[in-house]
């Protein structure tokens, strides 16, 4: 992610003028970030915006410097919503592609925005900036699907349903107790993701590259404009920390047994020879030759991609692994699982919720 | 772990009487957990006298039986405490031998303490008051480690060291900067301990099967006695939750990966290229032959051991994805990786805690 | 991947007219696979065509219409080479789309294609086709890279270097024999891909649904024409065997680890204390702030990228326990870890031989 | 695992005269690795043997030594066959405890027995050897249990049975079918297992600690007499290299999801729902409460080992990413997944065929 960890801004690649010899296309390959990280392009505004207020306050720039590092900012960011923002070759990442468009819009007053930043400290910013707004987006989720079950569980308080141990009919229960055993789990899924967000709601700002900034700037101030509950204090943890990074995939994995627990359930329920409950049209595929057929391929998809998720989690643990102290460029392994995590989390909550929602329960009454 | 769901007390192997056919000995060795579920001997005796106290309380037992089987209860634990009790080849797990001594001691009342209860409610209120116990003895581990860390860094403030990115030298820190990276860390670890311990301190007895108990026995004063928060209120989640047994697995597996770092540091920097630390002897092993070897044993082990806790959480989370609802044999397989990452990280903590105590740091300068 | 199992060729999306309700657009993204397997465009044609040949021997295609599908599929293979090929929103999948675009340019003959054919053959059929594709490459990567190491190591016979164990100094080697110990486990490491390749290179076409092909088709001419070994003689195998995958992501998560060592190695040795050798530049990345510093990205993103690698195995290992027999939907889950494995092993290899032939010896004696 | 990587013998602690400090009891217990290594007791006596007869050929053992060695050490080997071998508490693992009695044994000559070896060949060579007979022990057991399939699939051969996808009944198919669908799967594992053996069955002994033997023992005699294939030719390779247990590791995580198939399938058959099997008694377990039951608890057993395996590669994976080259004291956790992966396939692979052999198939008609 980082290729560049110190403070001064450059409007070419950054190291370029250092190195005779020609690259290697793959290399730069496997350097860039662009393709993915774009997703930050708002976070990474957010949070320059709110670092030239805090260089203004310092008298490091002046105010007309700032206005129009801000309102630059802003037409930056107005060309990514338009989708008029063009990346260039030389664009490695979302950091070096905002700072290069940026310098092209006002001129060398850009190149100002950069100093006593490092990229170790903005890109920390810019990931939990943009995770605390998916977190909150997923609580609202995993709220509205809680509400589902929650609704559902009342609506059909009076069916009677088997119980089963070991898959094996055991005592009759309510279709509503089974409902509400996942309401339960997913209350517990909420609270975990609460608490994480709450954990990793901290500003990274200010860390330099990893050992701090030499112009005292007002964190404190910094934090509040961009909703930070605080600052991190110490500067190596500010930008080398990635614990809540995993925390977050050990939600998501966490969270999608629960739904492939849900989706095992209901697979066999839907079966010929189970035949509790019936899934909306929608969520079930069906067959010309085999017209007997409706497929519960949404259940199986959730349920399959709980093994996706995993993936994503066991795999960033690994990367971590017996890594030295401080900033190391594996890092930058760190946001394609984080996107793929949170984009599968939003779908997988919405799907379980509608396809409860939806269900027909076809078995009322059950004597063994 | 629970052959035996049901709450009929019985003194033999507890469907003998229905099969005809032999056994299989291999099945017979892969159904038994006694060999390493005998650590919950003690929370099994304790959760069983707060159930015989319910019984009492709603009638079911007598106050002469009540006390008889507490009184006999007592006795079990204090053969196992003084190493006196005997393990005889039908006891399967340790719930069936706790009963099946119980009841050689005071004879038929030892049946009806079974009452009302089932392995399943059972087994599920032993793990969560062994693991609470754990959790317990962690945190304060947990904060001892954290104070050598910190006391470390004040007394050795005055110490300048050299900072790195992608371990190229960066710039001078302070080695209690490094130090209180670290600390910082364990301290979002303890706080993540603390959380799950209060997340899965409700009591699970009187969830009896998957659908409860027909005695309406007061499940509040049992939690009370024994020291839970709360009460499970879905007899489903009580009989088959093991979240909290992921929660803890992936808690030192993320613990064990700030150890993985630290060790892999301190593994550099008493390298003889590096020689910035210098491993107390006991850390370290030598060799004979190359006499100037001082191999940091330790530290690699601490570094290894954190693979072994991750397989931990990544087998068990394995086994239970895809799982239908309620109570799965399966589960059985969750207690021996609990008991391992819990006395994996016990001794991992006090060790990394000595290993920052009583190293030498060698360097005090850095000039670049 | 598979929405359609059978063998009925239809031109809109399959079961369409069952289904009265609306479709939920979560539901369709989530069942969407054309987004990344349309890589698989020219196996699925050349698979087509194979079908279509055998279709003919057995007289269910004229010659004529024969001749209309092989030229129709070779334009609609020419529109994917050339780029003009058009994604419509109903396609599902390459399979889909394919045959869709058949049906357009020649018309109903288009739709006798798939007949005794499904989806579960046919996406069975060119997943194997293409991974046999990249073993190929990936082999050619190999021998490449080894050639690399064996090169430098026999260019550099002479140079001395420090033996280590446990990081420590211990006996002095050759340079030469720790570029030939990695020669060694590329070599092992190419043996079990040409093993694994050899394993899975058998015909799944003719398997049908699950249940076997009903007209008698040459299997064996098919497997001939498509380069295959043999057939698989098992129609369930042939359908929902995804052990190629899972063995290829382990090969892969393998061959990752040896990366990670020898990245570990170089890093460690290019750093200022150890001082062993240099990484050309265009495998590092500076800093203008601190010139000082030449960082090991290329290293560094090698030794991450072991995670990702071991992360796409772990997942979807997950994904495939426990389910039942035959095709379950949750295997459509196999391309993303497939893809992402291929091409980030080709890449890897390729910038490890390319490290290793550039890299600079800066230490050539060594006294302890 | 191996504390001392010279070839010095010694007969008490083998660094403890250097060492003034009081040791630390975790660190002394982190060490150990004696509780659980003992099993190879045999394999590295027979690979001292050997490595004594080596030496007699060099001259560096007399004749009369060579015997009195080899003469000891059968001794030693039947002390722990017959169960006197006592284990005093500086035995820290199988090789010095082996090392310590010989010398008590036979005197001073003992010691003569390590000169140039290391502990980082021996335990190379012993594992090897370990592994082989389990191999060769598990590929019996998979050959009886691929029998079994066939063997029922050929006196079934008349019955048809349901073929589903989706877990939706699709069309008919053979029972028999189903049975040789696993059957091929386990064949393929069986072909692993022989080319994965194959490949692991060289000589380590004479890499020393990690640069070589100084006394040009012939190191294919060593090999021939230990049933080798060839020998390690860099002995790099042959003190670091554990890939063999990785992919042994991966070998057992493949056929266990083989296994956990097979469970998934025979449990919901044997539901009431489905009912077309029925477990033998034996590997069902009943409840007193509710007689109706028979729990598939030997499914469910192997379903969820599927995870405890996978856990074990998993894990040892996630120790040795990242390690640098050569010998690093974490290998010393590869012994005990090692260990319970071998124990568990021979396990599981049994008890699979037995299930399969005394099922009851139930059902033997199908319309739908």
């Amino acid at each position: 992610m980082t290729h560049n960890e110190d403070s001064a801004p450059q409007t070419t690649r950054l190291w370029g003028g250092r190195f005779s010899a020609k690259s290697d296309p793959i290399m730069d390959e496997f350097n860039k970030s662009i393709h993915y990280d774009r997703r930050l392009f708002k976070v990474d505004i957010v949070g320059s915006q709110a670092y030239a207020r805090a260089l203004k306050c310092k008298g490091i720039l002046s105010e007309e410097e700032e206005a129009t590092i801000i309102n630059g900012l802003d037409q930056v960011r107005a060309e990514w919503e338009n989708g008029t923002f063009k990346i260039m070759p030389a664009d490695e990442d979302i950091h070096s592609a905002n700072e290069r468009r940026l310098s092209e819009i006002i001129g060398p007053t850009g190149g100002k925005l950069h100093t006593g930043r490092s990229r170790n400290d903005q890109v920390a910013t810019d990931t939990r900036l943009w995770l605390r707004e998916q977190c909150e987006k997923l609580e609202a989720d995993m709220r509205k699907m809680i509400d589902l079950f929650v609704q559902r569980a009342e609506d059909d308080s009076d069916i009677i349903f088997p119980g089963y141990t070991h898959l094996q009919r055991a005592q009759p229960i309510r279709w509503s107790h089974w409902l509400l055993n996942y309401a339960w789990r997913f209350k517990a899924d909420a609270e975990r993701l609460t608490q994480l967000k709450e954990r990793f709601n901290l500003l990274p700002l200010g860390s330099g590259a990893l050992a701090g900034n030499p112009f005292e700037l007002d964190r404190l101030a910094m934090a509040k404009e961009l909703g930070f509950a605080g600052v991190i204090q110490n500067s190596l943890v500010g930008v080398s920390d990635r614990d809540f990074i995993i925390e977050f995939l050990f939600w998501a994995s966490m969270t999608m047994l629960h739904v492939s627990q849900i989706s095992e359930d209901l697979i066999l329920w839907s079966t010929a020879e189970f035949g509790f409950v019936q899934l909306h049209e929608c969520y079930t595929t069906g067959s010309s030759l085999m017209p007997q057929k409706k497929n519960p391929d949404s259940l199986e998809l959730l349920r399959g991609k709980s093994g996706r998720v995993f993936g994503k989690l066991a795999g960033f643990m690994m990367t971590v692994k017996g890594l030295p102290s401080s900033y190391n460029k594996d890092m930058q392994e760190d946001k394609e699982p984080l996107f793929d995590a949170a984009d599968t989390l939003d779908s997988c909550i919405s799907l379980m919720g509608s396809i409860i929602h939806t269900l027909t329960v076809i078995f009322y009454f059950f004597f063994y």
